[in-house]
């Protein structure tokens, strides 16, 4: 048996927080893009070569606004909230499976007065985000919904 | 924007089912190795490399009994039961986490009179499993907890 992996069995603890599993909030500026979102990864296998993270939003938080080469898998796990993936924006509730196609832009925001958490499968070894130009922003808020969706 | 993707936004419907994913009850027979269990593939995207699986067993049903070099990242989404990894039986709740590395054997049971729910992440490209010999499942059953987990 591969003894290089860590313990079999982490069990969840209270408010979606996991033994064993670090609880890295991001930590933001008055520039930064998000807000009030942290990130636990809970799978971290080198066989698997994906990840499979946790992130969460605490009320009226949301994830940054980007895009890139690499696609991501995402259940939502906790909460309700509001997902926009290209000029596409819906509510979100736990359960609900979104595939983030490469070079959509995407963003999570937790609109609904409570905590939005989800998992996020995605490759090991992938590209960095890109962040939306001035230009970029204006072509996207020419979609009402995505217009609303960006002003919060 | 890739375009070969499904649709991007799959909500969840009542019971732990997805529109759009297929439903994949194993068929069993007296000799099945398993019993209730199904299967449906939330995530299959080639640029992974990873897969997304929900597996649900009814109360009462239980995985196979197996081992093979490929990792499992499993996350527990509904109800209670036990598992088994190497020789180590657990009981198992709601978002608890399970590695099941290279070659150990390993088995849910749906014990606690429900279903018994779990997310599993795998590589797409995998060896298929192997079955214990008898001689396997008495040295298995050398270990006190996992003779009284096998026995059901």
């Amino acid at each position: 048996m591969d003894t290089e992996h860590g313990p079999v069995f982490r069990p969840a603890q209270h408010d979606f927080r996991w033994d064993g599993v670090a609880h890295l909030p991001y930590k933001q500026d008055g520039s930064a893009p998000f807000k009030d979102i942290s990130r636990q990864v809970l799978f971290h296998e080198a066989a698997l070569g994906c990840e499979l993270r946790y992130f969460e939003m605490e009320a009226d938080g949301y994830s940054t606004l980007e895009r890139h080469e690499h696609t991501h898998a995402v259940m939502i796990l906790r909460g309700h909230g509001q997902c926009m993936v290209g000029t596409e924006v819906r509510a979100v509730k736990p359960l609900d499976l979104v595939t983030i196609p490469a070079w959509a832009w995407h963003q999570f925001r937790a609109t609904d007065g409570e905590a939005l958490g989800f998992l996020c499968m995605v490759n090991q070894v992938r590209d960095r985000p890109a962040l939306p130009t001035e230009a970029e922003l204006q072509a996207m808020r020419a979609h009402p919904d995505v217009a609303r969706f960006l002003a919060g």
